[in-house]
């Protein structure tokens, strides 16, 4: 059976030209050049197996990691890598590390808010890996609300130094990435104290070790966390506590780009922005959703596969079984996500696109479409990564009991993935943000003030509170316009409907407080709005390849009508649709499923994921899921002997007790 | 701090009498009598445990789990416990253990569909645990598909012997727990063959290994099928695989409660009616409803407690922060969750009057409501299940960061429960089950069959498809008749509409096929119907304690109003209630969360569980999160040294290599 595809007969059913399909999946022909080259250099290599990963000790797992970081730095040099290539090969390791939060954190939190000066000193060493660099800001007993922090930086006038110091136990730096066992320095946040004065929370760079011997020190203490969930998973990250005991830094080290304090002990706003740290966000942001189209679109693929070799009832006089695949059960919980991967996908590289954008203009002064392209970003950071999240978990029930084994890998990814949803800002306190930013928005449209942006369908809010969808018919669910004014209608709606009642309160911001879970769903259906309109958008490029632009139109259309699905009391409710659209709606659903059910084993194809990537069993692009499924067995740690270790003292004792006490 | 309640203040909120309330919860003085000492028997027991399970590897974990059976036996029979008390121990030590399957399936497997004799002869050894016993149905390649299976027992008339034997690779037996190391025997369930003609599935008791020295027996191979997801979690389990070639049982090891063998070869059916092993079921079914509220009580005890001591915004001039669970977004996303917990609790009492009725019934050949039981049963399976497991993770979420620690004891709950979804009959598989019912019942309701049980209100069906509801103003959804009219409406709406539907098809079952999705969601509706009612008759009982009942009455609205918000959908779309209707719904929801907010700490004391229990520092009953917190992350293996294992090999040289090559 080895080297036989079982999926070959899927692949021949395909309607379109996977290869052309696969540059629109990279986002260019180069992209996927890239990826593909790396991805395999990943996966020949020995050294970056993967398996047994998962029945590992802590201490066992992590030197593992320890040694594949090492590893793929060295591969990384000794090639001279790109930066693209070096973070792609970083990814295709598909290990959590410390390296993570050092290009990804450490590095970035500098170059934003550093000055010319601290760019200088700082970035060469950590470019070559001199120090190794975390990202310290939440605390033990502050993660949202960052204005909380309670770690100090008190300026010393007589030494010129900063006195670092935790001065309470919730006080204590938690969580940060890398900080528990190897980085020598870190990007900490406290408040800044200059004679007594609280300046609000600013940014430092301290070392922690010693870069002779590795041992911290004088006054800091540093450790690790301890398990977090699941095995493997993100234990390879040593998530890290740190305190400190009066630790003085010289003054340089406080990041001086936005704010300085002067010899003197004199506090200056620089003439630089402080909205630039929203460029920041926007930018770590995008990377967060570009990551929930990658996870997601990766579970969709091993669900896919094996929802294709695995045959259960609808066999007659004993023929073969029905593939799972062609159940509309099955259906209908997996070809929504893949067809949200590919939304996601899209929504992510117009974000990159916004994030050029927004610094183009912050270069230019220019502020105005700042604090929509930060609501943007945070919304769908929120949304991706929730729908990411649980698409992951349905993925895994869809593969049914073998999904609940570790080589089917979806255990693992679902563990790493899901703090997703809490870091980079937890994802209700999010979609607070982005409802804020609506109800203003709905509050300045009598204004004059015109919304820009996603938000520039409120300028036609009066007729979006009226219009009536025009749907007659199955089909007419397939034009986009018809798509796009539903969604527009039911958003614009929702938030109208929330800024009337607020206006019923006395007191906006207790108004704000008691309405917030009606203003989130507001805020996710204007979300939902952002990531149709921008696969639409999307198609309407030009897309070459055969069958490869009539596949996504497919796709868009499941995943705008799945939503209406799902969220139909918010269509009907708001008069968007009538139950009779929504009915029609949904038979259109049905119908698109049929057609995409052909293709959809050559559109996960399409993510060009190695099996090493992938890593499960379930999802072998060869689909020898059963014999592989028992090789794989037999490799378990408890297998090593017949009769387990500790049968003779709790087992035989058993089995030979005379009970002579017992009730039973 | 320690022995300080940080909780108190809370606690002296609550409006009801939290002794009564645990009555209520446990289900009767006695039950909680039982509970509440071994839960802290096992809680004082050093032997019990719970610390580092997370960061074992998987033999030492193991290992330990035998060593806590064998040490939960000792107590069992030196304590001379009874049968409910032994379950509970077993309960209370909560680690999955082959224990389960001995108890919880092997012995009520032969319970079931052994004779007179083999119940003589094997109940004893099994009940004094001289031999251990698993049960073994799924194979590699079918598992919802049970008369898929392809293991043969074949009938040899010279040696009056069956031959059991795993024809393919696929026929290998796979997912049993307790099969890998540790039974001794199994019923495993094979294709009767009897000259040459195929019988169909059939269960037989099988000897795996020797009593004498615990090594497989000639002709089987027997391991494990390695690490599940989660750390820690169901990898105490040792779910096994197996294979015979050609095992020889004597004939007397065939069950034969409902069909024999004779010694000539002939198959006989016995006078046993078949529809036994229903009865069975709607055990085992209850049982898991029970366990589904236990296990999400457990979880929203931990977030519910954590939400009240977690402090974050909202501080005004320097002062304390608002508790996060008085923000208006968490608590509707976690006291629906409690609401939950508590409806499933009743629900699950029900089912077991319900298992009670059925068993009398059999025994007096009275079949008539036994497909309507078998439907209910397997409905509530899924909804509470389901229900369960994403609300497990909802709870997780609303710790924010620390939810993901191990210490939080949450990651491991959701690892250790999700297979609930799946075993004991996939829930998508389960649900088309109750639709087929539902579909024979509307087809039913013209030819005079009187719809019984869960679905009597069908026999008001054109009453229900006119209705309107009476709703004027948000307190008119507190009214139990408006609710329970409101979802039988919806309900019986969409079966008929799916009946409908499926009229138009030629062949019904391709219609079936073709419309499974939406008769999914009409089993769904149908089945939260059967919860909010049972609810509701719970509250007809008469309810002693000071304030009990109101809380109930609480509790059992914010359920039914959180789905009717939940699936607004369903019931806007069917007209059952008008949008302006839906928002005073919504408006009273409102209105219940924070009349049951000053509770809802007391709420959760009243499942009276031990902190032993619960496992998680967040959840601790004296809200002393943040010290524990600190003090447990030292304990995790990494800190045993400053720097880490791997630090020469791997960390140093990367620091002190001088980069020639590097491009970057
Ligand atoms: C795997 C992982 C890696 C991490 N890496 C780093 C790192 O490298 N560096 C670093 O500094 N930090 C890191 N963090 C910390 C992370 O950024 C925080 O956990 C995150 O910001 C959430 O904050 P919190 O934990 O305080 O949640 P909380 O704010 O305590 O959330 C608890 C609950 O309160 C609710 N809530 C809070 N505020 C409000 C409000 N105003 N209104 C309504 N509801 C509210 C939330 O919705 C949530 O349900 C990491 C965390 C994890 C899990
Ligand atoms: C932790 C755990 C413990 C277990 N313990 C035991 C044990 O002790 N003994 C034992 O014998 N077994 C055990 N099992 C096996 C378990 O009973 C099966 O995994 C379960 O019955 C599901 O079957 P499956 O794995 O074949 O799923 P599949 O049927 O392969 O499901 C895969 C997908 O196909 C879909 N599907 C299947 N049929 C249909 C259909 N007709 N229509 C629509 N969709 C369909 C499902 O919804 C699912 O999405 C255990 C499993 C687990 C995970
Ligand atoms: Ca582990």
């Amino acid at each position: 059976m080895e080297g036989v595809d079982h999926l070959a007969s899927e692949r021949s059913r395909a309607q379109f030209d996977v290869e052309e399909m696969k540059v629109v999946w990279a986002g260019s022909r180069h992209a996927l050049e890239v990826s593909d080259r790396i991805s395999r250099l990943v996966a020949s290599d020995p050294a970056f197996r993967k398996d047994n990963r998962t029945s590992l000790s802590r201490k066992e797992l992590f030197k593992n990691t320890l040694r594949k970081t090492a590893h793929a730095w060295k591969r990384i040099t000794e090639l001279r890598l790109s930066e693209e290539e070096a973070s792609r090969l970083r990814f295709y390791v598909d290990e959590p590390a410390f390296t993570d939060l050092h290009w990804g954190m450490f590095i970035p939190a500098i170059k934003g808010q550093g000055t010319e000066e601290q760019l200088q000193k700082w970035l060469p060493l950590a470019y070559k890996m001199q120090i190794i660099g975390c990202y310290a800001q939440t605390e033990l007993g502050h993660g949202s609300n960052v204005q909380g922090l309670e770690t100090t930086a008190t300026f010393d006038p007589q030494t010129d130094e900063f006195i670092i110091h935790s001065p309470t136990l919730t006080s204590s730096k938690w969580w940060p990435g890398g900080l528990g066992k190897v980085s020598t320095h870190a990007v900490i946040y406290a408040r800044l104290i200059i004679d007594g004065q609280d300046y609000g929370v600013n940014g430092f760079i301290v070392q922690l070790r010693s870069l002779d011997d590795h041992l911290p020190l004088p006054g800091i203490t540093v450790g690790d966390i301890g398990m977090k969930f699941g095995s493997g998973a993100y234990n390879t990250m040593d998530n890290g506590v740190l305190r400190f005991d009066h630790v003085r830094i010289p003054r340089d080290q406080m990041l001086m780009r936005v704010s300085q304090v002067t010899r003197e002990g004199k506090f200056v706003q620089s003439n630089v922005p402080r909205q630039l740290v929203y460029g920041t966000m926007v930018y770590v942001r995008q990377t967060i959703v570009a990551d929930a189209s990658c996870a997601l679109s990766r579970a969709v693929c091993i669900a896919t596969r094996y929802s294709a070799v695995r045959r259960q009832f609808g066999s007659q006089n004993g023929g073969v079984e029905t593939q799972v695949i062609d159940y509309k059960t099955q259906q209908s919980r997996l070809f929504p996500l893949l067809a949200s991967a590919y939304a996601f996908r899209f929504v992510g590289e117009w974000l990159k696109w916004l994030y050029t954008d927004v610094t183009q203009r912050l270069q230019a002064n220019d502020f105005t479409t700042l604090p929509e392209a930060h609501a943007c970003t945070a919304g769908l950071k929120s949304l991706t990564t929730s729908a990411t999240a649980d698409g992951i978990e349905e993925c895994r029930k869809l593969c049914g009991g073998h999904g609940y084994l570790c080589s089917s890998g979806l255990p693992e990814l679902f563990a790493v993935y899901v703090p997703a949803c809490t870091y980079e800002g937890d994802n209700i306190v999010l979609l607070l943000q982005v409802a804020r930013f609506l109800m203003k928005t709905v509050s300045q449209l009598g204004s004059g003030k015109k919304p820009v942006g996603t938000t520039a369908y409120m300028v036609r809010v009066e007729q979006l509170m009226q219009c009536r969808c025009a749907v007659q018919r199955a089909e007419d669910w397939l034009k986009p316009s018809v798509i796009l004014e539903a969604f527009e209608a039911r958003s614009a709606r929702m938030s109208v409907a929330c800024a009337q009642n607020l206006a019923n309160f006395a007191n906006p911001e207790e108004g704000f407080l008691e309405l917030s879970a009606d203003l989130t769903e507001a805020a996710v259906a204007h979300c939902q709005l952002i990531v149709v309109s921008k696969f639409i958008e999307k198609l309407k490029q030009d897309i070459p390849g055969k069958g490869v632009k009539e596949q996504l139109e497919i796709l868009c259309n499941i995943y705008a009508l799945f939503l209406l699905h799902k969220h139909l009391g918010d269509f009907l409710k708001t008069g968007c649709i009538s139950p009779k659209q929504a009915s029609l709606a949904n038979d259109q659903l049905r119908s698109l499923y049929s057609q995409v059910r052909p293709n959809v084993i050559t559109l996960v194809d399409a993510f060009n994921y190695t099996d090493h990537f992938l890593g499960s069993v379930l999802g072998r692009y060869d689909g020898n899921v059963y014999p592989k499924l028992y090789e794989e067995a037999w490799k378990d740690p408890l297998n090593d002997s017949v009769v387990p270790d500790g049968y003779q003292e709790y087992i035989l004792p058993m089995l030979k007790q005379q009970l002579r006490n017992a009730r039973l």
